[in-house]
């Protein structure tokens, strides 16, 4: 799969053009492509392994507290979207429908519409399930694609108009089990991205402008990205009662009374691998933390003349000792300094160079490409060199990453502050109230920033609200986002 | 999750109504539901599970063949249908379009259809990715949702508007590597089915009516369901160069010239799930091969007055012990008898009793599914013994599976003999010329049956075509299908 026409590498770097910068890291890698249905991507093996390796991850994640997954139905009836008011007037308008094929729904046919998320076709089946305080708590997760009608324009993985996702749907008997797993599954969200994708995120509650349609309340993990704008990474939403009373779900309790239960909902995304490459890429390509990387390392034998044979011999003998981190051993005709370019555009986490003065000395050399540094270490000490290493980079790219944030996150005390810490790239810290009419100043006067999420964690002293002035203990983060 | 309302366990039995059977053994053991939407069904926890054992077994050895896996958008333009002519006539009666989002495709706005398979939107892709024979071969792979309008009554598993599935795709220099590895998979299909699920198939290639819309051949494993009809479950089509030639796939050769290259395409569907419980199940419910059981193993506690603390505690010291093999321990306020029926339904494996007597005795009961007899083991022994019973129940499936497999196959030399074999609730084997308007005599004089397909082996002797009496070696199985 060579771009024969394009050239190779970035013709642009982060510094210059942020977004040109993305775009090509995103198609040069092979993450993914445009399609020819506007506003649709081909996800291709290199991000679709990305997406694999989380899966893996956070179903056993999942599993572990209690969840099960299933499959709900694409199509959703009309009628089901307008049982939840604020719901419906969230979702109808990026919904697309079904041309010509209706369902039968009480007394007349209706449209069909493609699932932008899943609450109400399974809220249907929930109501038919659930019958008593033994039925709960009730926990599910689909793993699926969805579909919203953007009208922006596409940017592969962060606005396309289908992408894949896993939505979790768990029903309660109290609000405080539901509170506390609304939580619990924000809290596995940030596990997921610190420890395997080695991106730090911004913990908090949405402003009520910003929560989901038809939530109580909705909690969200942020990252903030090289350029300073933040990036809704997954939320989880307790749902309260609206969904169960409209859904006609409820349940005989202990005492034989009728109930209503608690929901909530919680996903992420392939919106994650965006986050990846942003995050971590630099002027030479992507960046991939080892424990997402499907090939961990790559072989590239240096076949100099009369020395082949030897070579290749050398660099399969070492492929082989080192399956389990599914190497790539590239002995294609190109020259070494292609193919160093091309594995790091690709964020491969490891290099091993292999050479004659290689093989005479008994050594490989690594080459890491978070740091671009080398070593040269013993043959018989690679798979435990290499195990090693892939431990360190992970780590090193979390620290880096960590100081990055730190750095990007500006405390302010005034909306001439927050003004200036926007328009230097940064997320501005701030004193907020929480009122609406301040919430629509930000918006307003603050250079295209916005709320971003309330840290759960108030000041312990009182400070002034960055827009109104009036003394109060909540923190809001503020900045520009995705 | 009780179904308070319905009565527990079945109401027919397969004799007297297969079809109504497999419908209240899917619904009550809780593996599929209706949707509200026609056609549409909700893949429960419990058949979720099965899929996902399907999945990891299967991705696992297309991984080690070299095949990655992606996705694709799930909206195809009108025009790439229309491009590959018997695909189109193939496909485009079951197709759901989209209303009011269209596509902006060479000069004009195009209408969107739901993929009911994915060649054409992939091969469109493969166009711009396939340059030079290093390219190749390209192995694909996709696991996705279809949608297929069908206007048949809706069959849970067996005939649904959505089902789930994986489609493979790989692209080949020469027809050789294509034929072999459509063969290659199909022969991993036959395996999937041997040695996870339990079910014995026959393989074979369909006969050119049967193919799929656009192949050169489809090679297919058909199972043999109690009733005596065939299940398609699973198919390899060597598609030829057709849709390259379509979606202009070409390469350079080694020497250099331009070529088209050769594909197939491949998939299994959760078709298997209805298989697995029309081959398997029997009048108590379902019966699940270990090796996509979820919960292999059922604890049930023999609370007995006064002694329920006691053997509380030893079910739960037998589960802690049993972990591998994630038991359930039902201690619900149910009867024994009301539990044994349940889990038995819901065909888990083995099902553990422990009460006073068996304390005292330092043992536990194992009951399997499949053949209910009863073992009395040592505490101390369980996990050895649930391992090995569970060996056996999965080579046990497999061995009766056969053997029914065996009988329902009935060789036929004559029309007559056929027609015998057909109305006896058999699979007729027998010699067969290959000619479409014998073939067309076997579908409109067979009762209802059709060809199967036919086996890779001809006869070593030639024998009288079954319909037409011509002189042939090439054999068929006839049979009614779902």
């Amino acid at each position: 799969m060579k771009k024969e026409k394009s050239q190779q590498g970035l013709s642009v770097n982060k510094e210059q053009n942020f977004s040109e910068w993305y775009n090509q890291i995103v198609q040069k890698a092979e993450l993914a492509d445009y399609s020819d249905v506007k506003g649709f991507m081909v996800i291709r093996p290199n991000a679709y392994s990305i997406w694999e390796a989380i899966q893996t991850y956070f179903d056993k994640r999942i599993k572990s507290l209690g969840v099960r997954n299933a499959y709900f139905p694409l199509l959703i009836p009309e009628s089901f979207f307008k049982k939840e008011a604020d719901h419906a007037r969230g979702f109808v308008p990026e919904v697309a429908w079904i041309a010509n094929k209706e369902t039968d729904k009480g007394e007349k046919s209706e449209r069909l519409a493609i699932r932008p998320t899943s609450e109400t076709i399974i809220y249907d089946s929930y109501s038919k399930w659930i019958r008593s305080w033994r039925d709960l708590p009730l926990r599910i997760n689909q793993w699926s694609n969805v579909v919203r009608w953007e009208t922006k324009a596409t940017r592969l993985f962060l606005r396309t108009r289908e992408f894949l996702w896993q939505e979790g749907h768990c029903v309660y008997e109290s609000k405080e089990e539901c509170d506390k797993e609304t939580l619990q599954f924000l809290k596995e969200y940030q596990k997921l991205c610190e420890d395997v994708l080695a991106i730090p995120v911004l913990t908090g509650r949405k402003t009520d402008k910003e929560k989901f349609s038809g939530a109580l309340y909705t909690l969200s993990i942020e990252g903030i990205m090289q350029d300073g704008k933040a990036l809704q990474m997954g939320t989880s939403h307790n749902l309260g009662q609206g969904f169960a009373r409209s859904f006609d779900i409820n349940f005989l309790d202990k005492d034989g009374k009728k109930n209503t239960p608690w929901q909530n909902s919680w996903g992420v995304s392939t919106r994650l691998i965006g986050a990846l490459a942003m995050v971590h890429g630099d002027d030479r390509g992507l960046i991939l933390p080892p424990k997402v990387a499907y090939n961990k390392v790559v072989i590239i034998p240096l076949l100099f003349k009369g020395k082949e044979a030897k070579v290749l011999a050398k660099a399969k003998e070492i492929a082989k000792k080192l399956t389990d981190f599914n190497p790539i051993l590239d002995d294609s005709e190109a020259t070494p300094g292609w193919k160093f370019n091309e594995h790091e555009l690709k964020g491969i986490p490891i290099r091993i160079e292999i050479g004659p003065k290689d093989i005479e000395k008994k050594q490989v050399t690594l080459v890491r490409r978070d740091t671009g540094k080398k070593t040269e270490v013993k043959e018989s000490f690679v798979q435990k060199e290499v195990e090693s290493l892939l431990d360190d980079i992970q780590s090193t790219l979390f620290k880096k990453a960590k100081k990055d944030f730190e750095e990007k996150i500006s405390e302010v005390t005034d909306f001439s502050q927050l003004k200036k810490a926007i328009s230097g790239q940064k997320v501005a810290l701030g004193f907020f109230c929480g009122n609406s009419s301040c919430e629509e100043n930000i918006k307003e006067k603050a250079d295209g920033a916005k709320t971003i999420n309330m840290p759960f964690e108030e000041s312990k002293k009182s400070g002034k609200c960055v827009v109104c002035g009036k003394l109060v203990k909540s923190l809001v983060y503020i900045g520009k986002s995705y």
